[in-house]
């Protein structure tokens, strides 16, 4: 747990020689003092990674002179990077349906705070957990999906105006259409109930039954416009058997999918995870 | 770990009512002492399945006379059933073509007494393992694989001739045809190196590795002539990460494979695993 | 999961030949229908133990008869033994100070039905969950622990008040006095934020964080006059690393914390845990 | 796993801004490619620790150059430091009593190419493993234990005839003395049966199966003169239940401990292991 502000300077650029060094030093020479380093090559994709985090009281200025001063080296690297200030939280826009489990969860850790970020707003398809999101001083707002096309353009809608940096589709239970995924890449983070690529689409827990699998599983991943096969930030599964019933394996499903969840969007909050094609790196 | 020479008794027949009381009170009544009782009802299927340990000097008589008295009660209910002893070693013929770590794991449980089986022979489609497995005093059989169909012939009458009741896939690397896989119906055991459904037939560590999976798996099951869909027995997971290559996913799960075949031959070889359609009950 | 109202009933009593048989015939007898069975024999005890869900619409008459009929078998055994209706609930009185991430958790599981249970009350040292319970329609009741036997008494007087079937300490965060515990053998449920027997009392994260251990846990105990010594119900772990800190600790511990509880309450009001000496059979 | 030779630097100093720098920077300049880098800070001790992995063929020189090069940096930070080379393999000397199941497991690893060590000698204080250890071509030294001042001499005047780097106590079952201890402090590993700080000492499944607790565990440790209180390098744990005996918890904990010393002596022997006080830091 970080607790002085900090700042964090996440990098992917071509593979070559010197890029710690050049960065490590550009830091070093204005003071900065790293509190976290993380490096990753993927080596079919040639491509480097890379995530620092630096304590914000070690430099002379603020973010933006930081910025201004590393985009000369950036743009000689090749670089795609952003630095993100752990003084600006992130905005989360949370999308449910009527299960609670995961939005519990959520909300449990943003009021206790654990996940340091903002919740303009809950989105959902039914009225059932507006009392709940009320409770927590959050604004719960109803889309009625009697037409798909024109509820998701007001979903889409109401996440730029509440200036969302991600949408969570927290047990949504609905499918988002193309245009949707391809608006806001890396943004929309999503729980399937299935350890994909198990079990993909509709009633993972029944296809897990009939199957006989000893293990199920929860997938966190971004949405991409090709369903469940997006990216894969966090995944995990739990021991069941021959006594548990579907009933028993949703059960089991609701703790880890929980759990598989909030592990994912921690990480992607704190500029843990790159993508790089259709994988991810996630520095822990 | 039982000491004592003891009974299991394996039961599967249409459910009702009366079931338990009638074999726990066939047993009471020729003083049968109960180490251990298993039930499970297969609501969808409407059977129900049974195992009980039974300590053999607690009754007045041998097996034969057991299975000879209780016939008529099996009749009544309709039961498959079996009785096994355990002074009664089952014969496990184990193929394996060059990768020894699973090899190298049941001939360790095995020599150490974990594994209360014999070993009649191994089988192999190459000579690496020879020496390894003579010298544990096991002969090793090499079979040629240029004429498969004669192969698969040979590896057919070799079990037989060895009186096996279970033939172990550790790691053979070879498919075997349906005429083989239907003739030994719930006696021939594989691992596969995936978590199944995910990544059925070859090369599963690169299929994994190309998805981006955070965990891996290994699945241990009865082969049947529809390639790596048969009723699974054991399967457990490993955490990977974006730091390891496909060469790491292949050592970790080396691991997982040996562990979970271990378990899973474990269970089949104390008639803890009932099948029911594609699915198996584990009496653990 | 059960749908149907059932009877369940556990039985412990000296080891002996039949018994199974004894109480499955008088079972049968009355055509009582067996959802789930279980056995199990302490050696070292010398004492059988057993667990038996029978349908109610499959009887005849109802608990209290059953009750009564089946007294006279349990008196020729020499059991201890109880027979629970799943249509009357457990009424679990929860105690808690102000950390409320097990509280958050029990009463989501709670208010989504899968807890099923009544809560009369919550108590507690501190205001500050006030809110958060009431808005769950559950009686809040402060008291205030300056006068600490005093305090004790209150809390005992106000759980046999609300006619509490078990005390949950909640991350209650004090010591009961050993007259409490006393009083209500096996229907005090704690849950200790350690892998207990490592890191008894106060301060367990930063016991472990000093110790270097490379994983948590948490255990779910049945609380006895000797501190964090009573029978374990439930425990389980996590991995931790050199980078976390003690913060971190608290943070993952949290997670493990609301499972173990969770699963141990759940195991504990389905009359899964029969308690022997010091030690717990847990049927699951 | 890393196929081309490398070199790995490892590096402890007090902490201050600019070391990631400096060392990177001293790498970049010799044109040295870095493969896997991984740094932390170690708060209450205000230490800085760092390992790099470089590509040997990415520098001008050989591995004595680079050291002398490095010298004058490492004096200037004030670090405690080594640099190894990959192509000079770890010499690993084993000590076993009569069970073989870590030192089988260890011989498979070695065998296999898994473990890229040299292994000089195994020793015991028991015959039983000679056969199976001469079967690998590494000579199997027997110690006898009457006097154990003299044959603990003896153990560490051959660990040094041999030039062993580390000393592995696999299930060695013989309490080292103090002397050894600090003579290779950081250099002698064992794995310790339990779960510790649980259940230090012997008996520790007997203690755990008193204790009733739920998992069990296993520990890889340096060894201190403080019996099984050294750095902990690796851990896990296993689930158990009421069903198991001790014979069972034994039979469980053979797999854990394996799979735990296998780890912890991967991470050993590629120097992914650094001390600080009586904690690891463990760069996976």
């Amino acid at each position: 747990m970080t607790v002085h502000r900090h700042y964090t300077l996440t990098i992917s650029c071509p593979d070559r020689a010197g890029i710690i060094a050049a960065v490590s030093s550009f830091i070093a020479q204005h003071g900065g003092f790293i509190v976290e380093a993380s490096y990753h090559t993927e080596l079919e994709a040639q491509r480097f990674f890379m995530r620092q985090e630096i304590r914000a009281d070690s430099l002379p200025f603020e973010a933006d002179e930081l910025r201004r001063r590393f985009a000369p080296l950036a743009q000689e690297f090749d670089m795609s990077w952003q630095l993100a200030d752990s003084a600006v939280k992130k905005r989360l826009v949370v999308l449910v349906s009527k299960q609670d489990h995961c939005l519990d969860d959520l909300l449990h850790r943003w009021r206790s705070g654990e996940l340091l970020v903002d919740i303009p707003c809950v989105i959902s398809n039914h009225q059932d957990l507006r009392s709940f999101v009320e409770w927590h001083g959050i604004p719960f707002i109803h889309v009625d999906m009697t037409d798909k096309a024109a509820a998701f353009d007001r979903i889409a809608a109401l996440f730029e105006q509440h200036r969302g940096d991600t949408m969570v589709l927290a047990r949504f239970m609905q499918i988002l259409p193309p245009m949707l995924c391809q608006r806001f890449p890396g943004r929309i983070v999503n729980i399937h109930h299935s350890f994909l690529p198990s079990f993909v689409g509709a009633r993972p827990y029944h296809q897990a039954y009939l199957r006989g699998v000893k293990l199920i599983g929860a997938t966190c991943h971004y949405v991409t416009d090709e369903l469940d096969a997006g990216p894969i930030i966090e995944q995990d599964t739990v021991r069941i058997d021959h006594g548990d019933t579907v009933d028993d394996l949703v059960r089991y499903g609701r703790d880890i999918e929980k759990t598989v969840l909030a592990r994912g969007l921690r990480y992607h909050v704190e500029d843990r995870v790159l993508i790089c094609g259709n994988k991810t790196i996630v520095f822990r």
